[in-house]
């Protein structure tokens, strides 16, 4: 799979694969006729009619999970917009190769393979006040990268950010593709005050005066960043090779939100992994109608929150796999 | 441990070990230290700090732990408050001892090992609408099985039941302690429809008028049953060996807020795990100030919502102990 052009994202809705209502079906049947009062594991039964629909099969399992993490730098730094220094983006790319990150020991924790994409990071995007973040051709190479980052036999893809600024682009893509104004958008992303909140409020506000009213994806280059585009390439890729995906907090969640914003079924094979505190996350998860996973107060990106939510996906299908049926068990029913 | 006599539960709480504040600081410091923005771990840096000072460590582990299941049938069934015949309690035993259970696929996922304990299923407590559920000696050889069945060498206790009828001896219980009517506590359990859920108040209304009003422990013996009473005694057998505890739904919560009505620190060391939708449940977290550690519609006992919790408590600590400190990675601070 490869982008040429940012004008066909929005038409591959109707061309990628679509949730298998089949296997749905017999998933839920099968769930009807395990030892447990009908419905009573609540949302561990609808993780696992999702990942039936979505593998296309009505005994889905999780051989196979793997964790991307794409990290990119963000000309928007010039406006002061986060306390750490830029050169933090390429210090955590280190921690994670090194193992000492949050997100490696919750995948070491729940069974996922991490690789991490470092997307020219000593070449930041342009500052989106001055003129558009990303060329259509550097908005493209991202994208493609992401794309290529995912393991076609992968059976859940977890996807991750890092980039040192990206809580402000996070919150100008929403902001131009959602409404509402950038304050509604603007949290304290990785510990901003109330100034370092301002600075990012006028930030956008220039942004959007400057590229506002775009198509979705030609948003995406203009106040988005190298890691947002790839997580859009590695969606799309997974949806592809039907791999459902579990996205993560505010940032990832705004990246992929793009796609949305050109087409909503391009999110349908999409979980959210977890709700962030950051004010931003659930105003985007209202507008586009999704539920997280988790709410667990995490607001550190990374992926943390999606490799979280892949133990609960895991303990789904160990249900749905596992258990016996009231027959075989010899157990009376109502 | 055993226990001798009701009433010198309440005075426990001042002879069983306390939280190790020392050890819970030390944890907090650590935390603080870890590569992510400070607090950015949200929920997950509370499990950890919890989780130091009831070990008394600064860096906790889980190496063991154990889930029981204590199981007891109930003479309030005569009163018609469960569709399920009585019988399934005693199937559902096997099935847990056969691996075929929800509970068998979660601890398999989470790494609990379980064990089964069935409490004289061939004689049921007494209907509570008629006399008292269960004699002092009874209550007492229960809580002294749940003593027994505690693994001194564990890092974490989870604990469920399973008991044909049991939804309505936790309002019954709920009610009791805590007020309210039992219409506020009664809910549809397994599946009772609306006339089941009438013949659940109408046989509490009946036990509240003939035991209403006495103490927390001989409210255990007169209205609930042989599982809460050893679900009591596990609780405190794991606080003797400093065993942090976690609590499944509304029916093993409320079997423990027995000892909360004794004394509201004898449940200090216990986590909840899920909240149910079982309308009582969060009712009865909130009357104890307890907030669960996940919230997914569950509502099927056995351990399930706490076993699933266990996997968040090992992810929770994994960061904890596995994280690198930005000394030793080299990342710059804010």
């Amino acid at each position: 799979m490869e982008i040429l052009s940012l004008s066909e994202i929005a038409s591959l809705a109707e061309r990628l694969p679509a949730f298998d209502t089949e296997m749905a079906d017999a998933a839920r049947a099968r769930q009807d006729s395990l030892t447990k009062p009908p419905g009573s594991l609540g949302r561990l039964e609808e993780l696992a009619i999702f990942m039936a629909g979505w593998r296309g099969t009505a005994r889905p399992d999780i051989v196979k999970a793997q964790a991307v993490i794409f990290a990119g730098n963000h000309g928007i730094c010039a406006q002061g917009v986060n306390p750490y220094p830029q050169e933090v983006t390429a210090q955590m790319v280190m921690n994670f190769e090194h193992g000492g990150a949050s997100i490696n020991q919750l995948c070491r924790a729940n069974g996922a393979d991490l690789s991490v994409v470092a997307l020219d990071l000593d070449r930041p995007t342009a500052d989106f006040t001055q003129g558009p973040a990303m060329s259509e051709a550097e908005t493209l190479d991202a994208i493609n990268r992401g794309i290529a980052a995912v393991d076609p036999e992968a059976d859940v893809l977890i996807l991750g950010e890092m980039g040192i600024g990206n809580s402000t682009i996070a919150a100008a893509l929403a902001s131009a593709l959602f409404g509402a104004t950038p304050a509604d958008w603007v949290g304290p992303g990785t510990g901003s005050n109330a100034e370092g909140i301002q600075r990012k409020i006028a930030a956008i506000e220039a942004g959007l005066k400057r590229h506002g009213g775009a198509s979705a994806m030609a948003t995406l280059a203009a106040l988005g960043g190298r890691e947002q585009a790839a997580i859009c390439g590695a969606v799309l890729a997974a949806r592809a090779h039907r791999i459902p995906v579990i996205l993560d907090g505010f940032i990832c969640t705004a990246a992929a939100a793009t796609l949305y914003a050109a087409d909503p079924r391009l999110l349908d094979h999409c979980l959210v992994g977890h709700v962030s505190p950051e004010p931003g996350h659930r105003r985007l998860l209202d507008a586009m109608g999704k539920k997280a996973v988790l709410e667990f107060d995490m607001r550190l990106g990374e992926g943390s929150g999606a490799a979280l939510a892949l133990g609960i996906l895991r303990s789904a299908l160990e249900c749905h796999n596992g258990m016996a049926t009231f027959g075989e068990a010899g157990v009376s029913e109502a």
